[in-house]
């Protein structure tokens, strides 16, 4: 995708210089930050503390970060130590584990002088294909919609949660994938931007579906279930963090009360996410662990201070309990498909096999 | 209730100056500063401003901001205009339209030299039966949890949403009534205050909880569903801003949220308000009109600057384009009980006429 205009990729590589480029995402959209990573800590940092954020991204750049790792020492227990850093930084997204582990599958039959090199060359196969895979799920995106809902009327209004677009993935995005092949299609469509408390990723939402010129209006996470009472909420569509083999799915915390009123209203509710997303060793949106993440940054608002300069402001008195968990878990029964790169499915066991038999075990 | 332990209505009236006194919430919880409001005009800038809010207060302050518009002029023409101006602040709480109603119904058949005293008398009583009401909402709020959730745990998780505590009232609140009458009668109790985007009444509804010393949690708007797929919510209460005929409830934009996770998670929810939120001439929800706010009051967000002054600040960059409902509809199907000053009722128009029989039309 661009940025004022430029295409580039949220993840620039520099393999020559034991390196890659993230935005910060943190700085967004008050200001857009570049940040170079140079370390295995830096790397872990840029997850831990939401510099980059979103599922498949997270996993993008901790592949990245283990290939920094890996140089001068790719020994054995270096390669563990690095990939068991990186796992420990966030527990809920699945493509943080997924590609750690395809890491170290490729890495740890080669000798050591070979691993640093090749882990390069793996971080950005991981890169290439999720950009490819993100790219097929705004096609199979945009036939379901063709066939379910362009016909209701002249603009399809959707409502999105959190930010799935590209920012969230190397490009592209995956809710917001069908979102910009519809755009590029010329079907006239606007987004319903929920602001996405406590951490405000709405406003990345909102940036970048500016940056492409696509109709939008930002929203309350409150003001969700009014919007589709109102009938203006064609379908809902939200990325996810973890899908259970049932068909659960974990995302962003409020995903699950916009699933229920789009239940109650009879808005389609459309889950978008990557091979990598999919965890068929967890049987059961229960057993996905929920990130509780530090109250003191549900305390912190990103605004601008006096002169313009973005800055971090504390919001409420100290000493304020807070609750702050970061996910929750949508029931399979309340998503009407799940779109993946090889298509779509209902967000069943059987579904999701008939998409990946195999991964059908007796 | 007690501001640091001294006794304080949210109204201090003081008709022989012809003014009287509210709590700027605007500035809180950061700042508690009293404001004077001595002319018609500040009073509808108080409610429009939501310096004062809270259906049952904002009822309260329009009949003493017609009391003051009713000195030295106190004809026929001054009391509809002022009636008028101050009907027109806000379109969606009904205790508005009732309190000048009673009023203008109080006051007509006086002669007009006598109206001003008389004003300033109703509204003492308005507000005298606002405290008295909340009261014995508390009371009977209190009854049905130990009829239908006390034994259920050592400590009753309560959670609600906006603010519909003392400050949303003269006294005692709404939905916070039967929590402090629970507190004081040594329930355990522990309340999940919603944040309440986008302006955050939670944090008033904190500061109060504090003030009273009633254990409670701030959580983003968002968590509402973890916490009770979780079972760490064993009821849910809020306020009302108008009660349609058929039971279906108008309050702060989220409540529907919150209703459709409690009901989906075999949650009770619970409906808190006096007669003067009964709107009986209003048949159904979908008649109930929803205030839409200015989308700036959505960027502005109340926090304090590097030296600790509360200050508005810009969150969001100019011109996005944002949607700020300010209300939503609650159908009476996923309400639990209304609870009034009479007792409690379920939310359907039979359950209503049953409390208040008077109402009763062929």
């Amino acid at each position: 995708m661009n940025i004022d205009g430029i295409p580039t990729r949220t993840l620039r590589a520099h393999p020559e210089q034991r390196c890659f480029d993230i935005i910060d995402q943190t700085r967004l959209p008050h200001a857009l930050h570049w940040l170079r990573v140079t370390t295995l800590d830096g790397a872990a940092h840029a997850i831990r503390s939401m510099q980059v954020r979103g599922a498949p991204l997270i996993g993008v750049t901790a592949a990245h970060g283990l290939a920094i790792a890996l140089a001068p020492d790719a020994s054995d227990a270096r390669l563990a130590e690095a990939a068991a850093l990186l796992r420990s930084t966030r527990p809920t997204a699945i493509n943080l584990h997924w590609a750690l582990a395809r890491m170290e599958a490729a890495l740890a039959p080669l000798p050591p002088e070979a691993r640093h090199e090749a882990a390069w060359a793996e971080a950005a196969a991981i890169a290439d294909e999720d950009v490819a895979q993100n790219a097929a799920i705004g096609q199979h995106g945009l036939r379901l919609w063709r066939e379910q809902l362009v016909a209701r009327g002249d603009t399809l209004n959707v409502m999105t949660h959190c930010n799935a677009g590209w920012l969230a993935t190397v490009d592209w995005g995956t809710a917001l994938s069908p979102v910009y092949a519809a755009h590029d299609a010329g079907v006239h469509i606007h987004v319903w931007v929920s602001e996405t408390r406590p951490r405000n990723q709405g406003l990345l939402t909102a940036w970048e579906l500016e940056q492409h010129g696509v109709p939008h209006t930002l929203i309350a996470d409150n003001a969700a279930g009014l919007l589709m009472r109102a009938g203006k909420v064609d379908a809902v569509i939200v990325g996810a963090d973890r899908i259970a083999a049932n068909g659960d799915v974990a995302n962003k915390v409020g995903t699950y009360l916009k699933a229920l009123a789009a239940a109650d209203n009879g808005v389609p509710f459309y889950v978008a996410a990557p091979r990598s997303t999919l965890d068929f060793a967890c049987a059961d949106g229960a057993d996905i662990p929920i990130e509780e993440r530090d109250g003191d940054e549900f305390r912190l608002v990103h605004g601008l201070d006096s002169r313009g300069v973005p800055s971090a402001l504390r919001q409420l008195p100290a000493g304020e309990d807070v609750a702050n968990p970061a996910f929750d878990v949508t029931p399979g029964w309340l998503v009407k498909a799940i779109i993946t790169e090889r298509g779509t499915c209902p967000a069943t066991r059987q579904g999701l096999l008939e998409l990946y038999p195999e991964e059908a075990r007796d």
